[in-house]
């Protein structure tokens, strides 16, 4: 059995999308059991229909109270002085007690970043720990890894060496990938190119091949996000969080424009109506809900960010993926990567990597 | 008639897709005329061959020699100081001559901006020219604008006000909008958000709404470039470079899947041949080449840059744009808002906006 705490009271939908997301989880995984964080008084009367319904899994939840809950206008450093009431906090108190193996929250990214790194702490080799999220592409997974999706605005050389080696090591995890092929985003592919920062973390990062056991495919741009020239694409977090959310917001556009397309005159409705079942699979294939979690990574502790909009399907997602890592071990593989580029950081003569 | 310059050397393509993109211009404008620039021997047999069919419009095409052509891989700093005898540095002489009122090239971005900005000098309170891209949106005028797109990987606040002043003079004067929304890009819409310069960005373009003749929406996220929110969106060429190339790759990649749908079995080829007429649209208003172009504002001149990869309907597209633009007075418009921005910022006894 893994336990996976689930903070109730973030997201948009509310704690009911939550706990819809949560029984669907655990109906499709039988060895999962939940504590779900948040005021009882809420969550007691929606866990009762689910158990009253056909809820035989919902009997793996178990609701630990907290009065109070983080809103997404909240400032993480009010959060951390002020929070211990929270949901989200009280989620994060139990990974660290082990009592969970995972965590999962839907709220407000920055404070729960925040609440994470005081309570769980950085792993050795990590100044600022990020967000990865998966990207469908081209690629020979159907997938691609970039981080940091938006934990820190900023990220110097040291720091993108550091999201090089979490994200190959996180990549090769989840797709069984021996050498992923890591990029790191500029705004060309030429070496002169770009920030000045970025051409040291260019450097650092084709140094560390061998310490973070990937291939650097060099500088790739925002159009190689979905390209299969790489795996684990690496940049700050500003860059990250403005490319995921344009890609998203292109793709649901572009969807919406479909929609339309097959509602523009009956012989076109007749022909959506065929090809229903394929348009079904393709809408399947570009559906954020479907990869919905960004994962926390280079803490002492598994924490999974839903998306702040996801709907039951979207929190079963990031529920199943927080207990699918929880079960992989991958945190101790990368924590022999990163103290093996600390160490290496510290042996260097010219001292640039410190 | 309205002259336009265009380098036949640049992009990826090469010189043919250029040509075919100009006479096809010239079909569609009766009141254009193009000056050509590049290598004669290379040019004249495919203006022959264009010539002698049906290309009576090919007439209004005059070839100007240059021997050189500017590559991709050559740096900005080395085609100023040795590009005279290309044809990029040709058809921006030819604008700065009085020659031509616009110029086009499929060339290198970075030497282009350089000769450009060299030859045709800034508008007056210009420290940064930006390039403005039309993105397809929800919006009410079915476009936004972003800008930098990609013309310098820096911007500090002063110079976001400038986007934002050039931006909304420029959305206004292609779509008839007296009073264009103009957004911030950043990663959360909350005014604590993002990085410090950004926060004195927010302030300054608030502050100058009735100076620019826009809405100040405030930030806007990634998500936003195709919603109905804004019209204007203001970033540094890095992030705007970046989201703009991961909206294209996003669309590129729906559209190869969309395609594979349609051959996943003859009920669906069935159904994609129904709907043939209905998808040829869609496609058509997701083609990025449609609004192929990016405008450079802030210098003293049209210039327009075509995507490298774009192929005869996107060059055409691009002279198509230059033309336009030339003939719409909005420079002078521009420089009006600009001066009246720069002596505020004179006036201003805080002297923070200097």
């Amino acid at each position: 059995m893994v336990v996976v705490a689930v903070d109730a009271m973030g997201g948009d939908l509310g704690p009911r999308a939550v706990v819809g997301g949560c029984v669907m989880a655990l109906d499709a995984n039988p060895a999962l059991k939940i504590s779900l964080h948040g005021d009882e008084a809420v969550l007691a009367p929606m866990l009762a229909k689910q158990r009253g319904g056909s809820g035989a899994a919902a009997k793996r939840l178990q609701v630990v109270h907290a009065p109070a809950a983080v809103s997404m206008q909240d400032k993480p450093s009010h959060v951390m002085r002020h929070g211990r009431d929270t949901s989200m906090w009280s989620a994060i108190a139990a990974l660290k007690a082990g009592e969970a193996a995972a965590a999962v929250s839907c709220g407000n990214t920055g404070a729960l970043m925040a609440v994470s790194m005081l309570q769980l702490r950085r792993m050795e080799g990590v100044s600022r720990p990020a967000i990865a999220c998966l990207w469908p592409s081209r690629g020979r997974h159907g997938f691609s890894t970039m981080l940091d999706a938006g934990a820190d605005v900023k990220a110097d050389a040291p720091d993108l060496l550091a999201y090089a080696i979490m994200g190959a090591t996180y990549f090769r995890n989840d797709f069984d990938e021996p050498r992923p092929r890591v990029g790191l985003l500029n705004v060309g592919t030429e070496e002169h190119k770009g920030r000045a920062g970025l051409r040291e973390a260019h450097e650092l990062i084709a140094r560390h091949e061998e310490t973070g056991r990937y291939d650097y495919v060099g500088f790739v741009e925002g159009s190689d996000l979905p390209s299969e020239r790489v795996d684990v694409i690496v940049t700050d977090g500003f860059t990250g969080n403005v490319a995921l959310k344009t890609g998203e917001g292109t793709a649901r556009l572009i969807g919406e424009f479909l929609a339309e397309t097959f509602r523009s005159g009956w012989v076109s409705m007749l022909g959506g109506l065929l090809a229903r079942r394929a348009l079904t699979r393709l809408s399947r294939r570009i559906d954020p809900r479907r990869v919905n979690g960004g994962v926390f990574l280079g803490l002492n502790g598994t924490v999974v960010k839903s998306h702040g909009s996801a709907d039951a399907t979207g929190v079963a997602a990031a529920v199943g993926l927080a207990a699918k890592l929880a079960g992989s071990g991958y945190r101790g593989r990368m924590a022999e990567r990163l103290v093996i580029a600390a160490q290496a950081a510290q042996d260097a003569p010219e001292g640039d990597e410190a």
